[in-house]
């Protein structure tokens, strides 16, 4: 019956992307708007004492100049989180639209609205602050300790929040005799999004109303923190989120949306424009945190892990954003993908004066999988054992149940992941080929594995509604409030929509662009959980679409409803297969009958309690030139069982961008910071080193279609767990070539030379 | 119950529009837009041989030129109606995109497109064309004679349509000895709609689909048309609507939709955009039909009327629009006011080569009653009765019932209306005091009264859906496909949606702007049945919300449903009438509830298959000069039965405005034509006499308010009624000053002139 899902249909989008008709937020913003500028903070931490105005409302076109002094007092919270009424599951109030208290290098301190750019970007160079200097502190485990700077009042030793896992008795379990102790420690990078469109918001007011516009990925949350920022009922905010220019998880965050809307407030409901410059973007966005992991395991000498200690200390920077979920869903990740019965795990996600650190793809599992699959490879140097043989032996087995989540590992993926990989890249053959290598340039293959959650049940709501509306000509469009950032959803969407209801592709019109007074509400584009979450409320409003026009088809043609089908856009007659009517006929004479005139829509909302693990794997083979100090990646393959595939093609897109992702984590990404100033050193796309097609080999994914049994659609995550695997693959084919166990990434240039001095592979 | 109807709020959209913040199509259009200007034919008939486009093509700037040569050949119709499934019912398809048979001067002949106006403008005057030309005709009585020239291919004798009504037997009737016949023959003029904001639309192409944004009365009717026009599945439509300033019936027609839509299609999906000038809203967009009407009555000397005859020949124009149906509609009128045993009704709508007419306010009423009403004072004036209580007399009874529409008449609402329109002008009092006037000025009082069917149905669809979306805070969205056009609707409903949810007027938030892919499908604004109409949906689909509110609200306190209450955005217990909670906290409980996440909302469609009269009458009291032949409007006061007032503020507006152009009917507008060419003679603001504030006398508006029973809310129509009485009233009341009983309006000096010279009171 399915005829959509699972073929690599054209995005919906494509040709309106690549033609440059498509619309992004800057595009639809009115050339009257007001312009407004922010003046960032140029100190790491302290007060602002005063700010003086009076030169820069001088300047002809400044229309209004607000600073962290004229701000209302609601605190509120950014992360792109359903919002829960349980204040214990509240994401952390800390900051106001604009802050006295500056707490990062680039924090926000004022806000000059004018008639255009020059005069905005001359009143913000006009203004005069005063600051208080206080001592800042970068370094989470360094923020921990006594005496160092207070970053958030609420919350002494700069310690946002601490969690633990226990399980079984380590102490007793390291009485065993013979046991090998492996102990690393492993550093992951403050890195950026780099999405190509920069956030950019819009607001205005019409009737006692705000509506902005915004590249966002959450337009439903978004109007919530609106809301909640300004100390207005939420109903009298209304987001507008067109296409937008990737995200990545930095738009998961409230970003200036709420700034932007009080601004709107200030100016008689005029049109106000806030538009990020890169450096804005890097900085006083989000980024993703630098994570500090510590793991000691014990492990038998046939490879049997006894138990394993896990510490992982968080970089949140200035503010919580999304918090302590980031770290904790790495650490869930840990006794999970090698189970081991005696456990101990603590994470802590720590204030410093950096940037704040939200939501970035993976969330928190690039930084676990790092740690952990390193971590493995570095087990293994210490057993002799084979990299592929330990994980064999100690993944996650067929039929696991996490008692948490009750999320259950129905197929043997993981074995079925590395076979096809190695398809691709002959991991076993490549090791045996390069042990025993000298000379400067060496090669060397490297594995990882990864472990990523579908979407956010049971931690957090999962709900999506959906709304469909049936055309005269059998088409019909179709609203989430799901949304398409790029990653294609629309266009999968369209296809799950087709089958759902029994229509062709073509007469799916998906509507791109949400809008909160009239979007069915979803949370948005994070976790993962498009296909997944979104699957729910199509595959059943569906029916309640496919079952109106049944109905209605029983009306117009008197054959029992429970006879006929609905089959490619043509009521059919099941017994013997007879094309009764198009449903374009149906859907006209439904509309337009004199005696039942009926708008066919559907609309419902489904509440989803399941979850679903995704999992897969990269291996990198690399060449080091040792001298040089210098890794080439020769050949990168990824697997992945995301179940069943809506959009093939889409999905080797998706797979892609990842891999690149993961590249640039691996070997040239890092955003860095003076460490005099906390100012940070390389916030432009000059200096940060994204990765790009130019880093990168020819990239190869594959995949293992086990089909989900929770999913409706057989799908589960498949956005984020791209960007999990490729880093400690290469770290680890990096030390099969060198014998160098690097300890953090991105594994720069320098990074090698201090690691082969002290490996003595070079000499000053 | 019920706190908001009935209440004067103010209006939603009132400040917005005070302060210049409300975005009309205009406003929208991005300034990349192309523009698209067009060539009208200079002629009023003949057939284009050849358009040069060389010297066009070749002026910097422009895009594409497309002539009448160029065209795909779907012929369409335009009228705003409800379709029909039922080729008999459906409107007549008489034209292309661009005509090569020109029907009228300014008919449509090629199109340019350039980057910008001037261009644009250069590029229609470059255009050479070359003509054969016709013969034209323009009045419509020479038209159906033989030989006339013929305006339509498939209408020989260019009749669209006849029509007639039959009731008892005239000829039999007239045997009765001793009857009185009055004869008359009465004219009304072509006059346009003159809305503040002229015709505009814009188009572009996004996934293979073409949105128009348009300053139109009927959204979804557009998306029809556009469809038919272009050959393509209606589904690849959208149209938005947003604020528009005023339509008065002549956006209740596919204007230039169609071939803006058209225009993007030939420009690989760019932006085009197409604003009608004031010149082309007066000739190329719709006026309203001239119509002469022949009635004969036979009446008893005591009043008694035996037999009527009725014919009225509607001048068409070049195309059918709207075509028979407003003709057709005031010959219902005619025995239906008056009742009467013998009646011969017949009426004609015929094509000429003038401007199209189309749906005007009052649609046929207006002229309907200057015929009905004149000819009852000269009933009045053979057998020296008193005008009102000839009408006491003879006005529908309470009781009657009309066949076909199956309306009922439920009040004694014609001598309220009558006696409130006394309290304000005593029309007894001053008839008196006005007999036996001499001298060169003099007084007089007229009287009028109307007869208006809300709404279409039965003769076509009625049905309306809308769709609420309760947000966290208690507040909703309300949408529905029915169109505020600067009539208030969005007011009305929003008081509407308030009483039939159970919340504050300030917690409903009208989706003003429709979008058809999104806003629930609803024909528009006319026949005056927003109120009326919207009601039944409003009222449906309130009580789906407030259950599905009830039942949460069951949920959340155990409490029965059915024992439970909403008031005033409060779960309210029955019995004791405590607060059980607030609205906004059963709301954002519901979102975000982790056992049963619910987005409350409901949709529904409501077909209506009843309708209802809607009466009224006015009186003018005017000053005539005689030698200067020049009436003054002293007084005037309209009363209305219009049911329940939902905002007593907003009606008196409607009546306000609906007396204006009853005035400008009666004294001052028409849009005249050069019999030697047919080329129009004031299409402009400056030589066409609109009536303004400048011309009115203080306007009175009273209110009887007969509950209607059929409709939701008591409500009747009240946006085309107050623009039906005033012209009679105004000649009835020069027929009591001069005794000149004059045929026609508008009743300028230059009429005057003539009847008077006639009638002896002036010489030449």
């Amino acid at each position: 019956m399915s005829t959509s899902v699972g073929q690599s249909k054209v995005r919906v989008d494509a040709y309106d992307k690549a033609a440059g008709r498509a619309k992004y937020t800057d595009d639809l913003c009115d050339k009257s708007a007001l312009i407004a500028k922010i003046l960032h903070s140029t100190i790491a931490h302290g007060l602002v004492k005063s700010v003086d105005t009076s030169a820069a409302e001088q300047i002809p076109g400044v229309v209004k100049v607000i600073t962290c002094l004229d701000v209302p007092n609601y605190k509120f919270p950014t992360a792109g989180h359903p919002w829960s009424t349980d204040p214990a599951h509240q994401d952390v109030e800390d900051r106001l639209l604009l802050n006295r208290h500056v707490r990062y290098y680039g924090d926000d301190v004022a806000v000059v609205v004018a008639e255009d750019e020059v005069a905005a970007m001359q009143g913000v160079r006009a203004l005069k602050v005063e600051y208080e200097e206080y001592p800042f502190v970068l370094d989470a485990q360094e923020a921990m300790a006594e005496g160092a700077p207070q970053v958030q009042e609420d919350f002494p030793g700069n310690i946002l929040a601490h969690t633990s896992i226990r399980r079984g008795d380590l102490e007793k379990a390291l009485q065993e005799p013979g046991l090998i102790k492996v102990e690393g420690w492993y550093d992951t990078p403050t890195v950026q999004h780099c999405h190509i469109e920069n956030h950019v918001c819009f607001a205005s007011m019409e009737a006692g109303r705000i509506t902005v516009v915004t590249s966002t990925q959450i337009p439903h949350i978004v109007r919530r923190v609106v809301g909640q920022a300004l100390g207005l009922p939420w109903g009298k905010v209304r987001i507008v989120k067109p296409y937008i220019g990737g995200g990545f998880g930095n738009k998961q965050d409230a970003l200036y949306e709420p700034l932007c809307a009080y601004l709107t407030t200030q100016v008689g409901g005029r049109l106000v424009k806030l538009e990020c410059t890169r450096e804005e973007t890097f900085v006083s966005n989000r980024v993703r945190h630098a994570i500090r992991t510590h793991i000691i395991s014990w492990v038998r000498p046939d490879g049997a892990i006894v138990a394993r200690k896990f510490e992982a200390f968080s970089n949140q920077g200035a503010y919580a954003s999304h918090g302590h979920g980031v770290v904790a869903k790495g650490m869930g990740a840990f006794p999970q993908l090698y189970p081991c019965d005696n456990v101990e795990c603590d994470c802590w996600s720590v204030y410093t004066n950096r940037p704040a650190a939200g939501a970035m793809r993976g969330y928190g599992i690039p930084q676990a999988m790092f740690a952990g699959e390193c971590h493995i490879d570095d087990i293994c140097l210490s057993l002799g054992m084979d990299p592929l043989e330990f994980r064999r032996k100690n993944l996650m087995p067929v039929g696991y149940v996490d008692g948490f989540s009750k999320n259950e590992l129905y197929d043997d993926t993981f074995n079925q992941c590395l076979d096809r990989a190695m398809e691709v890249i002959d991991y076993q053959q490549k090791r045996k080929d390069y042990q025993n290598q000298t000379g400067p340039v060496r090669r060397g293959v490297g594995l990882a594995v990864f472990w990523y959650n579908t979407a956010v049940w049971p931690i957090s709501l999962e709900s999506s509604s959906c709304r469909m509306v049936l055309n005269q000509d059998g088409s019909l469009q179709f609203q989430t409030g799901e949304t398409e950032i790029g990653q294609g959803c629309d266009t999968a969407y369209t296809q799950m929509v087709a089958d759902a209801v029994g229509v062709p592709f073509e007469d799916v019109h998906v509507v791109s662009s949400q809008d909160t007074d009239v979007t069915p509400f979803g949370t948005g584009a994070y976790a993962s959980r498009q296909t997944y979450i979104g699957g729910f409320s199509i595959i059943q409003t569906g029916r309640l679409l496919r079952e109106r026009i049944l109905n209605y088809a029983h009306e117009l043609t008197r054959m029992p409803a429970a006879t006929l089908d609905l089959v490619d856009g043509k009521i059919v007659r099941k017994g013997d297969g007879r094309v009764l009517m198009t449903l374009g006929e149906l859907a006209t004479e439904a509309l337009y009958s004199t005696t039942n005139s009926q708008h066919l829509t559907a609309e419902s909302t489904a509440q989803i309690k399941s979850n679903a693990y995704s999992f897969g794997c990269s291996i990198a083979e690399v060449e080091v030139d040792i001298p040089m100090c210098k890794v080439k990646l020769l050949n990168m393959v990824n697997v992945h069982d995301c179940g069943r595939l809506i959009n093939p093609a889409l999905a080797e897109a998706q797979v892609h961008g990842g891999m690149s992702m993961a590249i640039g984590y691996g070997l040239s990404e890092e955003l860095k910071f003076d460490a005099r100033t906390g100012k940070p050193l390389n916030n432009n796309l000059l200096d940060y080193k994204l990765s790009t097609c130019m880093d990168h080999p020819n990239l190869e994914a594959r995949f293992v279609e086990n089909l989900e049994p929770t999913s409706p659609y057989g799908t589960k995550s498949l956005g984020e767990p791209p960007a999990c695997s490729g880093a400690p693959a290469i770290r680890n084919a990096v030390l099969q070539a060198t014998g160098v166990a690097v300890d953090r990434c991105p594994i720069t240039p320098h990074i090698l030379f201090e690691a082969f001095k002290e490996a003595g592979l070079i000499t000053d």
